[in-house]
């Protein structure tokens, strides 16, 4: 089948899944919508690591023995920091820098973050469009038993230590869309509307929070396939189960599930994983979810479209295309 | 003798005597004021490269083989800068980038040049206190055959290859000397004001054309003692000469001192050099300028104190000020 593919995704297990979805979709096919929740400023530049993480990914810059950030990386600006008294909490490579720097400069030029986004995943070579969900800042916050918490420093500065009791997208009821989005969303012919195995809560929920886009894929012609993130009780990667346990959900598939429970028309879970709920197991597709090498992203992807594209989740589609907003 | 000594340096040249003269004076006697000229934003980084390279100098975190930048300095930042399409004319080594990055973000929260050089060289354990001419922004522009053309634009991107017509300090009229350059320059147990061998054109001049500097020089009570930066025609370092001859003036230690022939009470030059002025004869001293080793800075900064302690500059200091401004 043909036909647009739009993917939801967080950073690192979200860009593995679009790296698939990459190989497999056309490049003028495949739309790549990247939370942007996470973006901050940091020694007064404009971080987006998000955008960044799919940006090394789809570009084969990524590190992916650390699994984060840019290859053959070195850490001379950071020493140096140290010694001129500078923060240091927040890791950033002589080459990742690169990026930081290029993209703050051309924001303060008036460019908005999807043209420079555009522009510098083009010049890496990279064919499928990767978008921010918004140009409009929209920053996640975090109520924690240490107090209100900007999202890096929950993340990074304070190892998710904290304990969370709730969870906010400053900005997001005041941000639009990216038009690329909700035109895409609106294409009779799209093909799936993918929501790559990220955090729900930090990755995904920040994209769903901006006005118009959780309506727009209520609305979709084309299934909404998504990838759980969790295995056996346990997050992959991150903060997930600790975080979803926190706010007093015991961390699942299910769990992950009943988030987007009005979306969603398959749902793809590791092998194995049982589920509680009717609604999840009559959409639940097993999977090989835990994604090591490249093969296993394409595969995966494949599974995705392969669902996408199946009678059962186009027949959930028009289920909930059929119900009242 | 003891008392304050004020140097007024430009970059490698004078930084090399400020660091002989670092070797000699206490530090809370000694001030060592930068040009800013120079100074520019690019990639949304505000740079300085006076101050940057007296702060290595003066650190030993200065390349000695290089001649400029810091030490054991990598370049990946500008091969990344250059994957995603930057600017790459202007060299910022990963380590010398902390140092901007950590400038720029202070800038930007309010505080001034001052005290963010302040700061930065009293964190890198840098004893005499290095200070900008001026906390307002002074920007070197070059009238050239290409055109009016930023400092750094004239100097790196083009290699001083345009032939310079005029000179300009925007915004010196409008800059607030520093205040501790000020109070020294007026304290009457000032020992020394020492002009460091940088260029006059774009190292000197730029400090001395901020409001009150000059004339507070030329009613200062120490003698103020110039260190020729041409030796046999020739700069040691940088376009001195060539910005002489295309100003019309042959380039000459002569030269230079016509350029402050108003302020020198004694004019240190190199061994065996030819002076064709009265007033430049009776204030020129012999000595070894070109300073390849520690020792040679060292040497020449004692050659420079021992100038101005002495009882001809002295003379010379109370005949400056007995005349009419």
């Amino acid at each position: 089948m043909t036909g647009k593919v739009v993917a939801l995704s967080g950073g690192v297990g979200g860009a593995k899944l679009a790296l698939g979805l990459a190989r497999l979709v056309a490049p003028e096919d495949l739309l790549i919508v990247a939370n942007t929740g996470d973006d901050f400023e940091h020694l007064g530049l404009s971080i987006s690591p998000d955008i960044d993480t799919l940006t090394y990914v789809l570009s084969g810059l990524d590190d992916t023995g650390r699994g984060w950030g840019r290859r053959d990386e070195s850490w001379n600006f950071m020493a140096s920091l140290k010694e001129v008294g500078g923060e240091t909490w927040f890791l950033l490579g002589d080459r990742d820098l690169a990026l930081h720097v290029e993209r703050t400069r051309r924001l303060r030029q008036g460019e908005s973050l999807a043209a420079v986004t555009d522009a510098i995943t083009r010049q890496l070579g990279i064919g499928p469009a990767v978008i921010p969900m918004s140009d409009d800042p929209v920053r996640t916050k975090l109520r924690t038993d240490q107090g209100w918490l900007d999202f890096q420093h929950y993340f990074v500065r304070l190892h998710c230590e904290p304990r969370v009791e709730e969870i906010v997208f400053e900005g997001a009821a005041d941000a639009a869309p990216h038009p690329a989005l909700m035109e895409a969303l609106a294409e009779p012919n799209l093909r799936a509307i993918v929501i790559c195995p990220s955090n729900p809560l930090i990755s995904i929920e920040p994209i769903l929070a901006v006005p118009g886009i959780r309506a727009a894929i209520a609305r979709a012609a084309a299934p909404v396939v998504a990838v759980s993130p969790i295995v056996a009780g346990q997050a992959l990667k991150g903060p997930t189960a600790k975080m979803l346990a926190e706010l007093g959900t015991k961390p699942s598939a299910e769990a992950v599930f009943q988030r987007y429970a009005d979306l969603l028309d398959a749902y793809l879970v590791e092998d194995g994983e049982e589920l509680s709920s009717a609604e999840s197991r009559a959409r639940a597709l097993p999977a090989a979810t835990i994604m090591r090498s490249l093969d296993d992203r394409v595969a995966l992807a494949r599974r995705v479209l392969d669902a996408a594209d199946s009678g059962t989740a186009r027949d959930f589609a028009s289920l909930r295309r059929a119900r009242p907003a």
